[in-house]
């Protein structure tokens, strides 16, 4: 055994002995560790910061602008994560919930239950606040997590991590409830995969390469995003300044997510001083778009779509597709085949419409007359998320402390036997 | 491309095209395919029957007794097959029900419906009904499914499912909602397993090396049932009687199931006249006892249980091992690190006792004072039951249509965009 397969099995070993520790514990308890957290974040910015500023000097050769943006913290954002884990801290108890509660014919009583799922391996990107906010959201619905966040974030990430741990100890609570990978490298992730012995789900966030190796590598049930490839279909019946406001607010507000407009897909009916208004409110934001030789003879402005297989991308900048559709029909045929799953959205006030496009779209998020940029938990309502799922199984879409929750089935009997 | 490869993506995209036709289809017309399945099979019995003699005539040499009379298949079996159909076309529909619905602060709409996966995979034993009731099941659900059942039962599974696909194209459905795999060997299997953008659910039930098998190589999620080492602990506030009628029951009634109980935990305060009279029930059933050199002391008539490997054994037969333990965080323990998650049980008067077994045991089914066989999804009211699932995601314990089902985020707005 090398000292990767060391390291992986004490991190393993370590979740799961803690997931069994604190997975009763009560929620007064949890929400205590969770406000000196926030607490103790507060009162050590500083020093967070200057381990930050590490990270940052080390990758300011090497990552994007965007990427150091995300990599650094300030007073501002730390003051953002204390907040965020204060949030946390109030949200209502995703445990012990009864889901369920029946009287069988026999005279048992059967529930089922909410608990844990256990112990969790979440991987991410190098963005420190998501250390605090992921290792938050394990512990507040009872599970141990194993931390494996982008090496540019190490030193930032690990001290976070540190302060999850002492606000844990002070408690009397094992530390590894919260554990981070020290050498966040792929062989270790790779040993950490198999482990199903000991992790129960891993949630990984980040380029669709490295997602597509840990769903071809993992033994253990992965929920994942891969894409965002959303689409907005704008029916004949749609109110059209109505339209274009939500378009620009798909695609322009920020272009960079995963909920942003990649396709407009545009009914045949609409006239062409209506197809070319909704165009025009996007090309004045600079938006490029390409479209085929149908859409150019109807609206000017347009780029050239080479092909189709540019409806296969997700540009996360000023680009996006078009195309003109017979109807909802044809919309929903070319979002299931072009579709990521994610989130799209119908503007049209016809309600068979609306109803045939919600009925025929299989996507985590469906929108009625409205931007898919609110696919979110935090608009949701569900506070802090742990990502978005375009799994079906088991959580779908965005995810928050419910999603890191099973059942059990709990069946009271007096004596009972079975026939 | 080989033929086994031609043929796994013919069936896998096969399977995800009815998907996408079959989901929403109205609940009348899923039962009404139902009802006529349930006539076809009782209509051309004789037929099956005369298959079904095929396989079992192949069999006779190879099979044990208990594996032909699971193959066999004869006129009260098939009337049973019917009748399952119909009480699965009976029940409630599982789809398009509202789980959540709240109105955001923004003024939107926000409700989460339930929808069926997809498209499922199922790998099972040769057992003929089982092809039934899992595509029945399935397609309540309005899930496409690919059935893998075991070569024994080629023929009589190839006619079952050849009479579902007639119920689905009378109703003019496409019949490939329902497909059976005519070459049920491994590279096959391995070959559909990697098909993650056509199927999005296996379901493999069998014995634990073709589970094993199937985790490994699959890269679609998978629900799933290992083992069932089945725990009752009787504490020292037990009733006697009661007790004595519920180790009886859970071992002795079907001993070779997954419910049925393989350890048998008792409280050391428990007087050595009721540990004999405990132990002297089982005994009389012609049980094999095993236990160590404490238990011995105590109890007369145990075997010698001779190391702590014993504890890691499902017998599914009259055999079971018994430990004697401090109290109930004992049994816990114990059962944290023997047990498979299935079922298990405590016997005792003292709520203190029940509520630390609730809460400290992570088993799919916890039972209070009843027997381990009642963990079963006709007896939780599910109706017929794709299997009973150690795993964690997204269904746990005992699996109806219910947990063929995810779900979908709808958001109405009326021109609403992101602030």
């Amino acid at each position: 055994m090398n000292s990767i397969e060391q390291y992986g099995d004490s991190l393993a070993q370590n979740a799961k002995k803690a997931s069994t520790e604190i997975r009763s514990l009560s929620i007064d308890k949890r929400n205590a560790v969770l406000v000196s957290l926030a607490q103790k974040l507060k009162s050590r910015s500083l020093e967070i910061i200057k381990a930050n500023q590490k990270d940052v000097e080390a990758s300011k050769n090497t990552l994007s602008s965007a990427m150091i943006d995300r990599l650094t913290l300030n007073e501002a954002r730390i003051l953002d994560m204390a907040s965020s884990v204060e949030q946390i801290a109030a949200f209502q108890d995703p445990l012990n919930r009864t889901l369920e509660k029946k009287l069988l014919p026999n005279g048992m009583e059967l529930s089922r239950i909410s608990v844990p799922i256990g112990s969790v391996f979440f991987i991410y990107e190098s963005r420190p606040n998501v250390t605090i906010d992921g290792a938050s959201l394990c512990f507040k619905s009872g599970n141990a997590v194993v931390l494996r966040g982008g090496k540019e974030s190490l030193e930032s990430s690990t001290l976070l991590a540190q302060i999850f741990r002492e606000s844990l100890e002070e408690h009397q609570i094992n530390p590894n409830a919260v554990q981070l990978v020290q050498t966040p490298n792929r062989e270790l992730m790779s040993y950490l995969l198999k482990q199903n012995q000991y992790i129960d789900l891993v949630i990984p966030r980040g380029g669709v390469n490295l997602i597509r190796t840990v769903v071809e590598q993992s033994q253990i049930p992965v929920i994942k995003h891969f894409n965002g490839i959303c689409h907005i279909f704008v029916d004949k019946s749609a109110d059209i300044e109505a339209a274009k406001n939500i378009l620009v607010n798909a695609k322009t507000q920020r272009p960079g997510v995963c909920n942003a407009m990649e396709t407009l897909l545009l009914h045949q009916d609409l006239s062409d001083k209506n197809l070319q208004d909704l165009v025009q409110a996007l090309l004045e934001k600079e938006v490029s778009i390409y479209g085929d030789s149908v859409a150019r003879a109807r609206i000017h402005g347009l780029k050239i779509l080479e092909n189709d297989s540019y409806f296969e991308k997700e540009y996360l900048s000023l680009q996006m597709n078009l195309k003109i559709v017979k109807d909802v029909k044809e919309a929903a045929e070319h979002i299931e085949v072009y579709g990521s799953g994610h989130t799209e959205a119908v503007l049209a006030k016809d309600l068979e419409v609306q109803n045939y496009f919600i009925n025929h779209v299989d996507s985590s998020s469906v929108m009625v007359n409205a931007s898919t940029r609110f696919a979110d938990g935090g608009e949701y309502g569900l506070g802090a998320e742990v990502g978005i799922s375009t799994d079906k199984l088991h959580a779908r879409g965005p995810m928050g402390v419910e999603s890191l929750c099973t059942y059990k089935w709990v069946l009271v009997g007096d004596g009972h036997i079975r026939g």
